[in-house]
């Protein structure tokens, strides 16, 4: 489940349901400003069921990549983000890893991160996710997309893309499950990031129509999605319906 | 010729012989930190004979567009480069403009041009040039192109690039000498941008191995010079001597 969800909290609260029948349930959120445990405890003081074990994110999906690989950042996140990093040797960085840093893509640090990465034999750059833009209070803001492409195109690399879209992001979350893909769904608002992202990795996707949804969705021309419902707390009642009549 | 060429003053004073000769002699600069009348008159403080009529940069190039096609721009562009737009309408914009805008390629002036771009109906970005980054004395900086990038990956467009490489800024240079493209030639150090670019439009295209000119540029994959010469005083002794064998 796409934790980013808007009108969420009904669906939250029916998906626990699936917590006392047999499935098992899993929060996988693009949220790259703050650490799980900051807004995990947000969402428990909104009255939110969720345990920071239950939360799958970029930041500490690529601290294990980074510590598997030896690899050591240089970080252009938040601040909010940098405890996910502490294990984490940043010493002597040997690669880039850039969230969506906000205020803190100045011109002085993207050059900074961009000169780290020409300074490396083999230029390395991590994105965590790779959002175009979202909508905050006072407007439209660019997403960590867009400083991936622009380092990109000045380092002429790929960058690695942790988080959703990303297969290895999904099979991570399938791991920690002890599940095979088709043993899983996945159910989000966003129908490249949520459901083709799960879909490439072999799970089924179901798109909810709040948040991102769009009506153009349903003939998009790439990703058709497994079921389009209404709102979570429907996806959840249609699940545990199927689950009731195929035990 | 491409006037940011190094080690150029000796080829600059030979090349003043072109014009002694009846041959045209114009300047193609992707310039777009200082108006024309700036940065000309501080190559005439250095010594260099050259006039700001001779020269092509990308500003101007690109004030004459937007007046063309009656277009009003957003511009995020380096202070210094203002003047160039002086003649045109910039209220109620209905198109943005970037150029090599250095400090003020900050997250809020980015955030505002894509708002902008979001805004219209019909999103439409001009880029003054797509270099991917230059050297300053304090180290390697981002160029326009890097933001280009990102600007068009956040509003899923492509931009309209004035100045090098592209074929209808060289055929403005072409327009003013009054000359088809097979009777001018481009010499200059950027292989893809001076060479490329002018063989494109039709030109020949020489380059000199001073500046940007790298090793592996004779075994370029897309583009390959007419000729390579050691230095602009070189292009043009071989033109001059060229010139007197064919009159």
């Amino acid at each position: 489940i796409d934790s980013g969800d808007t009108g969420i909290k009904r669906g939250f609260r029916k998906a626990q349901r699936l917590k006392a029948s047999d499935l098992q349930l899993r929060f996988c959120t693009n949220e790259t400003q703050a650490a799980r445990e900051t807004f995990v405890a947000k969402l428990q003081r909104l009255g939110f069921d969720i345990l920071v074990s239950e939360v799958f994110s970029p930041a500490p999906a690529a601290a294990a990549v980074l510590k598997e690989r030896g690899l050591r950042p240089h970080l252009l996140v938040y601040d909010g983000l940098l405890p996910e990093f502490d294990s984490v040797d940043q010493s002597n960085p040997n690669c880039v890893v850039i969230g969506d840093a906000a205020e803190k893509f100045t011109y002085q640090n993207l050059n900074e991160a961009f000169r780290v990465l020409t300074d490396l034999e083999k230029p390395l750059l991590f994105s965590l996710g790779q959002g175009r833009y979202y909508k905050e209070t006072d407007g439209l803001k660019l997403d960590v997309g867009a400083y991936m492409k622009a380092l990109e195109y000045a380092c002429d690399l790929k960058a690695e893309v942790v988080g959703k879209p990303s297969p290895t992001f999904f099979q991570s979350v399938l791991n920690d499950m002890g599940l095979q893909p088709h043993e899983a769904l996945m159910i989000g608002d966003d129908l490249v990031n949520d459901v083709g992202g799960a879909q490439r990795c072999g799970m089924r996707g179901v798109q909810v129509r709040t948040g991102k949804y769009r009506p153009g969705d349903e003939t998009h021309p790439a990703v058709t999605a497994d079921a389009t419902v209404d709102s979570l707390a429907r996806a959840v009642d249609a699940l545990l319906r199927q689950r009731q009549q195929t035990p």
